[in-house]
């Protein structure tokens, strides 16, 4: 789109969005505004990790995204938490996984294929992402395998478990931080990083290497902000549409709260770099299951209102069923189309038995 | 065998066979004649999917292979669905998926192992036949899990779901057509054919490009009309021995429905072409959950007698743990024989609790 | 240590240890020498096991080893099973998959992968041994998923079915045993044995051929005596801190029960041969799945009290998470300390509920 009208329209949606949101109540108009200003954020979220990236290397590019994406799903769990919306959480935890497992997977897998006949990326970092899924089903599994029998557990040991479980999940992803970044990040970013080294050289950067990073920074924010104002509106619109809560939590909210995640991923998917998509979309749901789950249980104990780690089946079984498939089509660190395709499949049948059950 | 012995043999068996069914009342004679008959027929329909495949290439040989082997069940399976009779209908998709993925992919395995120490095969495909099948086992699962909370889901809402599930199916079938026919039909096939044709040129093609087409067509009629009277005696006389519907459905059925992609599976692993032998096992199963299941839905539409796809927790067992095992043992694009005896141990075990429960 | 100090150390342990167990009833003393003689027993035989291997290869050293290992576990299994504690039975049989799948294995790779950055061993192997873990878990899973309904399933028909899966173990692993020793074992061990040479040759064998095998037979023979003497006082002393027999089974017998494959699979890690360390903790897992539960099987019939295989849903999810973690981590054939803490952690999780439920 021409630069010249570009800027202006994001600057006009965030205006208007910020008046609905402050001098009106139309909560239809509220929604509307800042879904528009969000799309106009998230793809110049996109454009300044692209050009972070461009500077840091992919896989830093797309760690620094999947914090930033996630931090308006933090804050905006941290509220739910204190207010005692347990069940909205964890609906909302489990739509984030699953949301970024099947729709920004495959939807980066299925718009980059239609460009691009296989696009490629590091195996071995795939072979990692797939384990560390793995300890995130495990972890959200044995909670609601084991701790549902009330005969045999108590509401205290319900706690003490899921407590000890959120510090394993933290300490999982402090070390898997370490690995990545300092004692094995040759072997985590080399193989991408050379894979890209000739498509790089073609493209120019947008700004300067702290200009991204200060687009970035501001432009997160942002997104963070409209999140926040949009699924204020979009409860009331989607209650008076007749949905369930745990649809709302696992769909609406997550969806929403992706928009960062699921842009950006989708312009370096288009621009065939696939590692940094897969990186932003793995990544992410990463993050939330082995970052953001454990450190909503600690800010429950804070609030003095402990929240457990016990999921629902149907929650649990979502999740398990988004990773097999997610680590099926992602295991040999090339993707096309079709495996696109077949996530967003998942993600719909998914959809159909949350909105009905 | 002597050709001079083998096509009249051909021809006495099936008109004893015809003569038992319209002549006669004794059971037993009919299915032991439909066996014999069967047994020939199958047979030449697995040099026909060879010489059509010399011409076609090995997977559009394995897919039309995989096509008419199916005929029949689908045939069988729409009357089964018209008369009402659902339990037997899932229980004969479960043996069908299960008896591909243990019975003949392992038989063809021992079989094809025992002569060659590793037979190998393209992993891509089986990298991508190990996701469709688990689209197939999360198509099956998800309403058995879901659905099953009569509290919580409607009749109404059950016949809904199993609709949305059935089109999401049948586009991925269709989808996947696409994928490895037009747009990556190199990749799919290349690897493949490489491999092969050193071993082709030895060959000799025992009929013309037509008259290979010609025998397929006419073989594969001739197996569906057999395996149909088969079933149709086989079920009377396995009800005077006592045996259980679902085990009937599950093994018995399904084992003479698939008599056609077995023989030529475990031909093709004999003339070490296990991808060509993997494809007609998977492919066979693949289809079954992706076109047939689907399709029965929207048949019994048609017939008014809506059928869901809830199928029960033992069938979903069964068809998650072929799935598992023959997806863990084909991965890596190389088989042997005892990777063929595992398949067949999981079988056995399968058998024996199906003919318990 | 110096070898001046270490032989006397660990023949003064042993004296102890009898002393302990003949002439007092102090269970804490009994444990405690038993404790320590056990130290130097296991660290004697991974030597014995690295001498042996040495000579015979990695394969046959590692098997060996894993026999030996297991013959302690099989001994107490029996007598357990003669007084007809099938749960304590199972629990052990539990504890002790996880207990090398997670703890030895996770052990190892972390222990091994702080000294080198990446190790590795033959991936074809790997691909087998998930092959073979999958079967052990269906086998176990199989009883519990169809058995467990009473109105459907009689005592005799859950007894004939648990015979049944026990015959299909044993097979599996008689016919493993012929594959990966005899048609296939170049294919087995060529690429590990290919990859080890090099370090091989620097090191100098301790003992002679026959030396080392006397030295492991002994070993052997005191870690199994030692093992029983400590489990025999361990049962009273962690009854009176009041934990649970599932969990003194599943956890501390194990533990204790493995600590031959665990000592000696971290020494190997840390001589960099990851291939006979992982062969001796996943080995070790399978022949307790696939020989020693189904000989229990067969045992407890020579007893006349019937033992079936049918395990608690708790004991079948913590083996299934288990082997999903441990495949998933060593099947690419490449480990590193981060994916040894993965398996801790996960072992860390199921530990805490163990102890809770």
């Amino acid at each position: 789109m021409n630069k010249k009208i570009w800027y202006p329209l994001l600057a006009v949606s965030t205006l208007l969005s910020a008046w609905a949101h402050f001098y009106t109540s139309i909560q239809p108009l509220q929604f509307g505004t800042a879904c528009l200003s969000l799309l106009f954020w998230a793809a110049l979220l996109g454009k300044a990790t692209e050009s972070v990236a461009h500077y840091a290397g992919e896989r830093i590019g797309g760690f620094l995204n999947a914090t930033f994406g996630n931090a308006a799903e933090l804050i905006i769990a941290i509220f739910l938490v204190k207010e005692g919306l347990f069940d909205m959480v964890k609906a909302s935890i489990t739509g984030s996984i699953i949301g970024n497992l099947l729709l920004v997977l495959g939807l980066s897998m299925f718009v980059g294929g239609v460009k691009y006949k296989t696009q490629n990326f590091n195996p071995v970092l795939a072979g990692h992402n797939a384990s560390l899924m793995m300890l995130s089903v495990i972890a959200l599994f044995v909670p609601a395998a084991f701790l549902t029998d009330p005969t045999r557990v108590t509401a205290q040991e319900d706690i003490t478990v899921s407590v000890i479980i959120a510090v394993a999940l933290i300490l999982a992803y402090i070390l898997w931080l370490i690995f990545s970044l300092v004692t094995h990040r040759k072997e985590m970013g080399a193989s991408v990083d050379g894979m890209v080294d000739g498509i790089e050289n073609e493209e120019h950067a947008i700004w300067s290497k702290w200009g991204s990073i200060l687009v970035l920074v501001i432009s997160t924010t942002f997104v963070a902000i409209q999140s926040e104002w949009l699924v204020h509106s979009v409860q009331s619109v989607a209650h008076t549409l007749g949905w369930t809560e745990m649809f709302v939590g696992a769909f609406l909210i997550a969806i929403i709260g992706n928009a960062a995640e699921h842009s950006a991923a989708i312009f370096l998917a288009m621009k065939n770099r696939m590692g940094a998509a897969v990186e932003i979309a793995i990544g992410s749901s990463l993050q939330i299951a082995l970052f953001v789950a454990p450190m909503l249980v600690f800010v429950s104990l804070l609030f003095n209102r402990p929240m457990d780690l016990v999921f629902t089946n149907y929650e649990v079984a979502a999740v398990a069923v988004s990773a097999l498939i997610a680590s099926s089509v992602s295991r040999d660190g090339s993707t096309n189309w079709y495996e696109g395709i077949l996530l967003l499949l998942v993600y719909v049948i998914l959809g159909t038995v949350f909105f009905i059950v």
